[in-house]
């Protein structure tokens, strides 16, 4: 009998090569699936499907964890606005980890013998992949052929004809990665510090240039309605997000990064979608948490971006800070309005009953209600002791 | 002879009252001083000196303290990316930190009795003042007429009327607070959560729609040069780039925040230059800094920013951390690329002899020079120890 | 009909002149309230009932707050490893919060129009009892005659006197504070700098000079068993505890602190249950944590503790860290051994089943079995990558 | 010609091994240096030399780092107050990172081709050598046999036995390591989690009985003198503190911490001299330093440690922490006064002429003489501001 080797399979040069070549050299019987995180269409998915059959797959499957993508780590991501030095929302690299946990998943449950990527050397997907397989089933061996043996595009191609598949792999101008929570764009001006992408190289462009008002509602933290239309699936409503920033191409940004293995990495990346959300929700968590509600979930939603863009979606203290980031979104609820325009936008206010901004209290700068100018001496006087003492005594030693 | 009070004073209605009313009811020699911080022009100083003397003051005296303002403040606010909320430069809130130094050490060089300041009880600058001058001069007692009256506009309209001076003190629709590190403006909408300033209530409108390209050089951290031409002076070359984002409208945004005295507060600002040049030296940086050099000064800068915002500059924390940030900008020289647009800009690109972004190691994604594929499965080997020592006693307890 | 107060009563000389005082002077019907958190015995409760009635109280209520002060306070505390400054174990801090608490709900209950405490003005829990009232019940006027007269202990002492009232008042060299969570001494040596306590200033003496062995067991947290007895009652076990520590004298320090109201206070402290307990729980979590659950739970409970402290328990951020502390302790499960001796003690090890030092893996310094030497070259080659960048790029920048 | 090797050379049997082996097997010019961070004494520096020679070395070097370990390590671990998980104070591990360094600077100035170590791939030393020689020399090739050939104990002794080499190199039953901040003792109850050292592995014993005074002096947080003795050279300060503290068997505990490689280490330690430094110095911090300077040298203090543990003492970070640690000992100066008896000591107090707690402004809990009782109930009432209007929000929602 074959062992079996699970091969993650996006229909791409790279693993095309390991499908064929793990079942014509290796001799394995490959099981070819992908994993659906919500970034590929019903049609991108039967093209796969088709790529995989032809290239030797003894079985293929599409996992479908869009969902669990959501409630898993989308959810997570909002609630800690995480966007990876002040800018990325972890697009692909939060997907790799839900797509690594499906296709581990799915190795235990037939048996496989090994579990199989198409990553390179030079990259952060290989540890995102190596590390979940090995935590998550130790018993079941990594292959990684085209890193293993560090294969040109033109050997792979060229083995490819040679076993009687022939597919249109000319290589892209940009290598484009499409997902639920953004699109990311690398290639030729992301391989150099001085250069940015050209407007062509994205995938959305400017389709609108009158002004459009867009709201978003949230209840306890996670997107309900966009333009006051409710959603009880949430992958929907990011999508009727997105399409609406699609059209004045928002969230076009460079991530310059630090990957895990040290170098420093740039990549382009146009993501609608999650910079309206996560930054309408920052708006609303303004109105609505506490100062310290604010800088602590600063520290923790920056440190869960971090690990979970560095593979370690499986450390335990991610779940503990998952506890913490659910509790801060208690009276997080309301609605948030904003002006797009091509290329940027206006976060223009909020509406929520737990808005902290009330005028029972008083109005900044223009009216006290619940205290007198003897409470604000006193308050100053006492929270000034401190640095009064201190610069007391700084003053008598200089005597 | 009569006692000596030193009036911070800007010529609005209630420091003019102020001076009036501390001269003629209470008899004091009144010495009335403006704090320049590099938001006043020559001739704003001269109006303001003319109302000092119609007002009655014994001697007005004009303190430039624009270069101390930069070296103390504005050079660690950059080194620090000082974005309060992620999106406030803390414009007016340094400078009054600032101001107030600079009346207080006014005030014991002249032997003054009293410091006054005009700030009302609702805001965040009557305790900048207050604290800054008690703990610098705590022989020095702080008079407050305004806050602690609590009186109207037409009461103090009338009042200087009565007492022969007149001017026009019509309340103007928003409040506008111009200074070197931005410009603030408040009213109407500001006061409620929901709606946002006008196009027309901002200083600068689009005058140009063309995009445009800008550069900004950084020597150690600090601006040095702007479009090619080298600045010494510090703050000219702030307002080089303050003058070419202003014709884009860049730079403008709404603050949510927490005041020190724990209402939330909102305020519309504008501030080309410190945006355009916050968000250049952070790129920089990223491209310069270690991941844990960045990871710490955001540790840092967030608190630094806290606390000059809430008038704590005089803490000690505060030079401790400003050695930190000084130290930290040993590399971080070279020169960022932004194209401007109307309302928005692209950060295209850096060039630095100190950029870790070299191919010498590697290029993301696409070729590793210094590593194999053996070294990375070691390193995510050894990298998943922990996790998979975890999981292995999570699934014995499970059994 | 009369205004009802309802007093914080503890039956010490402030508390009994507000009594007298506020019936007899100010006309109030006085409700006294002793809100016993654990620091109470029977006795002492009754003591303190029968002085109430004699001062003049209307009615006197002992209300138990025991388990909750537990479920809400030192649970969590335990979870967080809370020693403020290092040392501190937050001992009467975190009980009159607990007090303040039961305290305005028992006044919110009677429909009372004021609630008074005896604090003075000098200390941490006059900001303890008012900031509490004012959250809970903004609508309820506060009291504190004997902060408001800045009264001699003579003259309160005489006023009772004069009003029928003679009780032994005598100044006790030392201020002594009992509670459940560990005891403080003032006085004498902790008003200046340079001196401790003398030995028989602490309420417990070494009565035990043979070393003798202790177990602690925890379940999720939670100490559930002390020398191989279990305990379903939190506060059993930790009173079993404090029998053997008090034995040895252990837990014995001086808290050096910053003070809500910005002076340094010094204070001596004996809490053996509470030093024993949380130093066990530490060295389980050592074994059961990963390193990065250790890392964010010394910096939630550290902030945590130092809320607690500073009278911030309502703040919501702390519900959201007590959801994160909770989480953490899924696995802290286990037995820790020690042995005591007079005035220290040894943590000899722990029993765990998700103790993380296992065999499975290698055992530190010794073998390895689940990597090759090779494994470990290939991760610190990686891991040294943007080291080696940093000084690659100096080394250039220096020729 | 030879290749040239440097073998960092203990004398045992590893090293040993390794000198042989290299120079006989590979053919090599065996060049051995032992580094001195002040654990040897000049007879133990004369028998590893004699041994080097013996081994075939073609020249050994004592490399004396002492000073140089003090000035870039042990004064900001001292900073710092740094102890690892709370207990250990590094002592080892930050000693490896000064021998791999001054190692490596040898092995560059004399030209060698390679450079070799003794460590096993079971411990965070092969990490400490490994990734110090990487970056300062990338050009310079890593030996390291012992490790690469698993090897056991009796084929190592027969080897050298073969060759001609005969010692005593009879397992000793604990491994202990010496050094100037501690020495380390594993073995037996080390390796696994339940029992402790027992009193005879340690290396020092209790020898006085009697209570004796130590008194620590500190300028600008550098030790400066003890027992009113004054010491210009810092490694003498410290061996005077150790000769007190050991006398008491002071400063003994067990580490379990996280290693570089993931897995957990236990580990026993008897530090004497460091843990009264860091104890006393930080006595002194809470009386000189403000609440928040201690917060964030707590923060820094606590990285720098785990940094300096795991390998990372070259990260460009370390240098801006070493920046923040310095400017905050500006005032760490003054007298700290310490009761030692056996196996444990108390923190009598501090003399200093920076000590905050004067005073001048109040006593903790007895008297305010800075401020009155209506600026505390000032102070209160805004610093509860924020939560007054949080319930006051939560309580209109739930109506």
């Amino acid at each position: 009998m074959k062992e079996k080797v699970v091969l993650a399979f996006s229909g791409g040069l790279d693993t095309s090569f390991c499908a064929k070549y793990l079942s014509e050299e290796k001799g394995y019987d490959v099981y070819t699936a992908v994993a659906n995180t919500g970034g590929f269409s019903e049609e991108e998915l039967k093209v796969i499907e088709d790529k995989a059959y032809k290239l030797g797959a003894v079985k293929h499957v599409a996992l479908n964890v869009e969902q669990e993508y959501y409630e898993k780590s989308i959810k997570y991501m909002v609630f800690g606005n995480v966007l990876r030095n002040g800018t990325y929302p972890i697009s692909v690299s939060s997907e790799r980890i839900f797509q690594a946990l499906a296709i581990i998943e799915y190795a235990k449950e037939i048996g496989a013998d090994y579990v199989a990527h198409g990553s390179t050397g030079a990259g952060n997907d290989q540890v995102r992949f190596d590390l979940t397989f090995e935590v998550m089933a130790p018993h079941i061996k990594i292959l990684t052929p085209t890193r293993d043996m560090v294969l040109s595009r033109e050997y792979e191609i060229n083995y490819l004809k040679q076993h009687g598949f022939e597919a249109d792999f000319k290589k892209m101008e940009y290598s484009i990665n499409k997902g639920l929570w953004g699109t990311s764009v690398g290639g030729k001006e992301t391989l150099h510090s001085d250069k940015t992408l050209p407007e062509e190289a994205y995938p959305s462009q400017v389709t609108e240039t009158k002004e459009e008002t867009l709201t978003i509602d949230f209840e306890k933290g996670e997107i309900c309605g966009v333009n006051g239309i409710s959603y009880s699936n949430k992958v929907d409503a990011i999508r009727a997000v997105e399409a609406v920033g699609c059209k004045f191409a928002i969230g076009r940004d460079m991530h310059v990064g630090d990957t895990i293995i040290g170098i420093k990495g740039r990549v382009g990346f146009e993501a609608a979608g999650p910079m309206l959300i996560i930054n309408a929700h920052k708006m609303l968590e303004k109105h609505t948490l506490t100062k310290w509600q604010q800088y602590w979930k600063d520290q923790l939603g920056n440190w869960y971006g971090m690990f979970l863009h560095e593979a370690q979606y499986l450390e335990p203290v991610m779940r503990d800070m998952e506890a913490f980031l659910q509790s801060s979104q208690a009276n997080v609820t309301g609605r948030v309005i904003i002006n797009l325009r091509p290329y940027s936008y206006t976060l223009v206010g909020v509406q929520s009953d737990f808005d902290l901004m009330k005028g029972d209290f008083g109005v900044y700068g223009e009216e006290q209600k619940a205290w007198t100018a003897d409470d604000v001496k006193g308050f100053t006087k006492i929270l000034g002791n401190q640095m009064k003492i201190f610069y007391s005594v700084q003053n008598k030693n200089k005597q």
